[in-house]
């Protein structure tokens, strides 16, 4: 720790200096993550590795009530498997690691480390599957995989990463888009209500959808740079994959079918979202219900009679309902704690000193808006547990506020791009729905469909004229530069 | 699940007939795993993958209890990497899955699908650690590992399984030992208290440890059929790899030193033990701690009125406290139920018909004795939990008598190989400490030294004279044949 205390705190990039750099020194000088010696392949540390047992948590409790049960399927994939849907193969082949030898021998067949697992998913469903009395199928998977990168960056887009995904199958295709929704809505409802990230929701392009669906839907936050990170996909697979692993059934009319499919996936990658969204100057900022340590109890002047024994007597109190550490490490001011708690992003600091203890109460600093407030040491566990929910509240209003300030409408192609430069972030435009403007407007911006939203959310801008093309378009759709 | 009603149920082959091919009709046919295209590679189906979760969340509630964190290092090491500690590259390299190719593009080096992770984590303690202030380190990982294997069994022995691995660093020798010690202690409280499987503790034989460490330790308990199994293992790996990783720290006398090491694993391989340790010839027994479902609601006579509304009313009575299923499906008779339930081992079937409603009773039976109490429905919920209490105790005594029965001592080779053959089980013996005469017994009888038992539980048996060379031997082993 000696070490640290000189080069870990308060030497962050500002934001507005170089987002890139202080995205890196923020989740190095926290500890969250390291490059391993494996390019494009992350260590996740304790600290970043307690927030994903968080989201886990929230996500698998959703999934167990809504009637989904884990499993777990082998990591290798054989060739021959993976290259049974050809759109599949196709999207995924370029980032496949291969393994070619076991032990001294070479392999008769390279088995894939899994990008995805439909297809050897779906050839076990295949051999499980008989009846329409055992449907729907409704499973899922926590695991890493593997997706080789060739520019990669922690948490947002790396070699190896954490996910689930979900595999369902359902007698009709009404079922398999109602599960698909089901589960773009939980995916919603954690991200909005424990990691404080406001979604935008909706469908994916053609060009977008992942290989071999039929259609593709994803929430995609916005970032502090402008910036979209797609954050969390449920596809409707239709038969695709079904008839291409000939899963097939005895339905209600005693005749063989195919099942309707689907799969959805969120994974570490909302750690760099977190990151992104609520992050500062400072350092981190967690919400409070994924945050490891919500309140970090620091005394002030711990060598004064009394002081360690009522911090350690107020950090009991509050553990019984929170995830609290008390800071008694010895050799550093309070300062230098404020600061490097801070820079964690611990949502709650905290402060006790023997004035305090005299008057029978106690400091507590919110990271979220730096204002202290006093509290009876008598209230202290009430007053905490509604200044947490108060903190992961505003956590998301702020968000919500940022991501409409950064989001604009644009016209015609010349206002598209003035926005991007003067104001980057989501840009609503009308879209003919051509592939080509899509294209033309990716190229020209760098900017990509980020989803067309549902129809409770559509607007008919500028006359319904595509913002590329100006032919009539039926859709709007959100656009944005994304990592 | 039509076709399952024909084959599912009691087509179990008893143990006496063919051990393994029980083993295997249990675990298919109460669809805990299943065999996957790739050979070696097991597919964990919900019902053994809920085991697994239940046997996850007791360890690691006990191991951050103990003050260690979680954290996840990469899939895959690079060949100089798996090289640098001698011994360990000697023991692992015939296992290994190596990923020679990116995408398209052959790598420079060979990278290892992780068979453990002694020596990427070494890579990165070596990054991080500076100061003895740091110490101890206390992590841990969970994750998935690849051994290829030539003959493989589900959860046993498979090319893939998954695990936890700890690997900690302390300051002094003693401490590395403590921490080893203690691990394995823990090992041992979650196999006994909540797996219900007794387990013989010690230390392994030089030819037996872990590949790289100074001293291994294991627990190990006994299968039905007289086989051991080795239940998880504690090593003290000295300074092995801090020496090999160039681990060095500034001690408390302003001098670089090496730290000390240890790494300790569990993994899937306990469910297999469970189902051996526990399970007759009507399928699976559980332990109520480790049960997916504690207990089963079963309506008798469901058509008739008022019977389902009361097995779901004491169904959510139960869920409050305990893991429960009401089977109301229909077109199964209940003798039927009771049949499948029993064979996927839940311990307590509840009972509730006509008749009973009537008299405000149920019935409760048990899948350890087969035992059948009624109860009044007023105190259901205690006399289940009273009932899964006494279960617990009662699967763990029984398991104990079978090992006492299975356990007996030798004097000499006869006697050895009389009792492997007569009664298979723990053999304790006398052994001199040299290595050839291990191999012999080993050559001879297929019986290995499973461990040699810590001081408090040493004997001397026969005068202390070798079971295989008859020169004077100063400690007692416990020999096995074993999975």
């Amino acid at each position: 720790m000696g070490k640290k205390q000189s080069n870990q705190v308060k030497e962050i990039t500002p934001m507005e200096v170089d987002f890139p750099q202080w995205y890196t020194d923020v989740i190095s000088k926290t500890e969250m993550v390291d490059y391993s010696p494996v390019k494009g392949f992350m260590v996740i540390r304790p600290y970043g590795y307690a927030i994903w047992e968080l989201i886990q948590k929230a996500y698998d409790k959703r999934f167990k009530e809504t009637g989904h049960e884990n499993m777990y399927f082998p990591l290798l994939i054989p060739e021959s498997l993976l290259k049974k849907e050809a759109e599949h193969v196709e999207g995924f082949a370029p980032e496949v690691a291969w393994v070619t030898h076991g032990g001294d021998k070479e392999l008769g067949e390279r088995l894939a480390v899994r990008p995805t697992s439909e297809t050897i998913i779906c050839s076990m469903y295949s051999k499980w599957l008989n009846s329409y009395r055992q449907l729907p199928f409704l499973y899922n998977q926590w695991c890493n995989v593997v997706r080789w990168e060739k520019t990669t960056r922690p948490f947002l887009r790396t070699s190896e990463f954490l996910w689930q995904e979900g595999h369902t199958l359902h007698e009709t295709a009404e079922e398999a888009q109602a599960e698909t929704m089901q589960m773009l809505g939980i995916y919603r409802e954690i991200a909005e209500t424990c990691l404080a990230m406001p979604m935008v929701v909706g469908q994916k392009s053609e060009k977008e959808k992942f290989a071999g669906a039929d259609a593709t839907y994803t929430m995609e936050a916005l970032m502090h740079d402008g910036q979209a990170l797609q954050s969390g996909t449920s596809h409707n697979l239709g038969q695709h994959f079904t008839k291409a692993f000939d899963i097939t059934y005895l339905d209600r009319n005693n005749e063989q079918s195919y099942p309707y499919h689907t799969s959805w996936g969120v994974s570490t990658r909302l750690i760099g979202g977190i990151i992104m969204v609520h992050g500062d100057d400072n350092g981190l900022v967690l919400p409070p219900m994924i945050a490891p340590i919500q309140v970090v109890v620091i005394p002030v002047a711990q060598h004064k009679e009394g002081v360690l024994d009522k911090a350690w007597e107020i950090g009991k109190i509050l553990e019984k309902e929170y995830r609290v550490k008390v800071d008694d490490s010895d050799g550093y001011s309070p300062g230098w704690k404020f600061n490097q708690w801070e820079m964690k992003g611990v949502p709650i600091r905290l402060e006790i000193g023997p004035r305090d203890i005299e008057n029978g109460q106690c400091v507590l600093a919110r990271r979220d808006t730096g204002e202290k407030i006093q509290v009876s040491l008598e209230d202290v566990l009430k007053a905490v547990g509604d200044l947490l929910k108060e903190i992961q509240s505003n956590l998301y209003d702020k968000a919500l506020k940022m991501r409409e300030e950064k989001t604009s409408t644009a016209e015609n192609t010349d206002e598209f791009k003035k926005n991007l430069k003067e104001n980057p972030g989501f840009i609503k435009a009308m879209w003919c729905g051509e592939r080509s403007c899509e294209d033309e407007i990716k190229e020209d911006t760098g900017a990509s469909i980020r989803c067309i939203p549902f129809d409770d959310e559509q607007e008919v801008l500028y006359e319904g004229k595509c913002v590329c093309c100006g032919k009539p378009a039926k859709k709007m759709a959100y656009f944005a530069r994304a990592y």
